[in-house]
């Protein structure tokens, strides 16, 4: 795992967000004991979803903060669980509109509804409804409660407006990359190679990288300088976190991943794979197999096949190296402290060389 | 219209509210420019979407903040300008709870982009997809930067507090009427009159009284008691306006209300109405037609007779009248302002005595 593997995002920070979160997770639900049966449950489900996770975005607030001299630690406390609050409801929403009812081989948040739903005597139709308004209200109050925690924070009036602005940003352009994540692979817009790279760093690299590390910096005081560079990297490395995403969800090793590597395929997931593979003339004896959603495991090695012999494959790890060193390359040539630059540039790595 | 039948809701306010959601929405649609062709369209959808309603909501925030002798205008308008937001996403995602595609007989947001991604030659599922793909995250953004607009306002640390404490009242309490309302309808919990009287009033007092109501009263500084009387007058008002939503949800004419009346019928609505009549010996021979999806004009007939045989719908009128008389007892008793006691007074009638 990204995170556990590196001293620099250590776990002992984990432990205060864990903290926090189950603190709100333990407040709401005894709140919601007030509202019927059905509420409580809703928030142990919301509970569940959170879990499991890396603590990844709120391990780059924590770290980032604390390397920079940052004095705001329970400040960055509560903006690193508000992340991962956010983070949990867009893997809820983003598993709604993906009609998704699993995640890493379990029952996903409207999976799991609907699943009480049947044990409880509901039909089929009537227990996927069920599961549906469950993740849709799920997600709402998660995205409502991550900006709440934000909001509540004590702090001098312009730098309040600067956290705001930037978990503004990160829900603004996160909402931005899942529409056209959508758009390019229903074809309602052109998947090229620039659209792609530009919604999977709209997608993942806003709130996953950029916003953490923009937020860490912000509670710390740093000027202006130092966030620009930040925000220089996180969409390098992020862009390259995705660029390791695609090619794992096609050749990687599903016990190590959880997830299916047909899926993509089936989904007619729009990837800069895939769009680099459009441009070489060889792909179009293979691109009719891509959407189907019956798709073989053979016609799958047809197409691993042919995106190594069109040199997509290739592509896209030189693309992974290209921004690894360039993020790198900023961040050493920078004057942060000698502790953030190497923890950076450690992640950097780690977000392009993983198995999972 | 409840609103602009009352003076004391003047038209004159909704100017700056319908301002500032102009300004909001011209802003992000601008933003969005730069994310692809279609998240500005999705921003339009959303304005549309925040369009042709009554601004009740920002009214109530507005009048009791300005009766009240408050001086935070400018606030009153970010706060009054967030509920709408806030109303807007609630209706964006109920409907897509209800798997509804129109509103007031006009395509809603999911329905509209559903039909653009028709037109430009999705496949009916494919679109389907887009258009709750466009609903999910316009609900997201709209709830996310309705909580923005409130956290931005520079106020007091406590203020600030106890107004953050409202909104999150608000939306909690809204998702746990919105779950028992589907729990309620599908049968998983026990639709009894105590249980549908507490939906609705967690699903309608609660962000469209009591939250703005007591929104306002914070932004003047009122008095804790004053915010419970508001309290207190906000939940049984917003009780007596729901069963009159019930009332014409069946007995109403769908010229003047813009909805079917046989759609509450059909989807097996949990309704005070219906709970009411379940409790009578006579309606047992009618229960099987609710829920019934093709329910005949015929049929509903048959229903309507019923709940007036039975005693439901003058039950219904009665508990309105109670509510109501009581809403108005308490402000006639209080010490409030006197236009505004009688603004509120007249609010709770118009509230309770409506066709549309």
């Amino acid at each position: 795992m990204i995170a556990t593997a590196l001293g620099f995002l250590s776990n002992t920070v984990t432990d205060d967000v864990d903290a926090r979160l189950e603190k709100f997770f333990t407040e709401r639900t005894t709140l919601a004991r007030s509202y019927g049966a059905q509420y409580p449950l809703l928030w142990d489900a919301a509970r569940r979803a959170s879990e499991g996770g890396k603590r990844f975005r709120p391990l780059l607030v924590m770290r980032t903060h604390d390397e920079l001299g940052g004095k705001n630690h329970e400040a960055a406390i509560e903006v690193a669980t508000a992340f991962e609050l956010l983070h949990t409801a867009f893997l809820v929403h983003d598993d709604l509109i993906d009609h998704d009812d699993t995640r890493r081989g379990l029952p996903n948040l409207a999976g799991g509804e609907s699943l009480r739903g049947q044990a409880a005597g509901l039909a089929t139709t009537e227990s996927e409804l069920w599961g549906e308004t469950s993740g849709i209200l799920a997600g709402d109050l998660l995205i409502h409660f991550a900006q709440s925690m934000v909001a509540r924070i004590d702090l001098p009036h312009p730098q309040r407006l600067a956290l705001l602005d930037c978990f503004d940003d990160s829900v603004f352009v996160t909402a931005a990359g899942e529409l056209a994540d959508v758009a390019l692979s229903a074809g309602l817009e052109n998947a090229d190679l620039s659209r792609v790279l530009a919604m999977s760093s709209h997608k993942t690299a806003s709130y996953s990288f950029r916003g953490p590390l923009r937020a860490g910096a912000i509670l710390a005081g740093a000027s202006s300088e130092t966030l620009e560079l930040l925000d220089q990297y996180g969409a390098l490395v992020g862009v390259a976190f995705q660029l390791r995403d695609d090619l794992l969800g096609v050749f990687g090793n599903e016990a190590a991943t959880g997830k299916s590597a047909l899926n993509d395929f089936r989904e007619n997931k729009a990837t800069a794979l895939v769009a680099y593979a459009r441009t070489t003339a060889s792909w179009s004896s293979v691109e009719h197999l891509l959407g189907e959603p019956n798709l073989t495991e053979e016609e799958a090695n047809l197409l691993r096949g042919m995106l190594e012999l069109c040199g997509a494959r290739s592509y896209v790890e030189v693309l992974i190296s290209g921004h690894v060193g360039d993020a790198c390359g900023i961040i050493a040539a920078s004057s942060l402290p000698a502790t953030l630059r190497d923890g950076l540039i450690a992640v950097a790595h780690a977000s392009a060389d993983r198995d999972a």
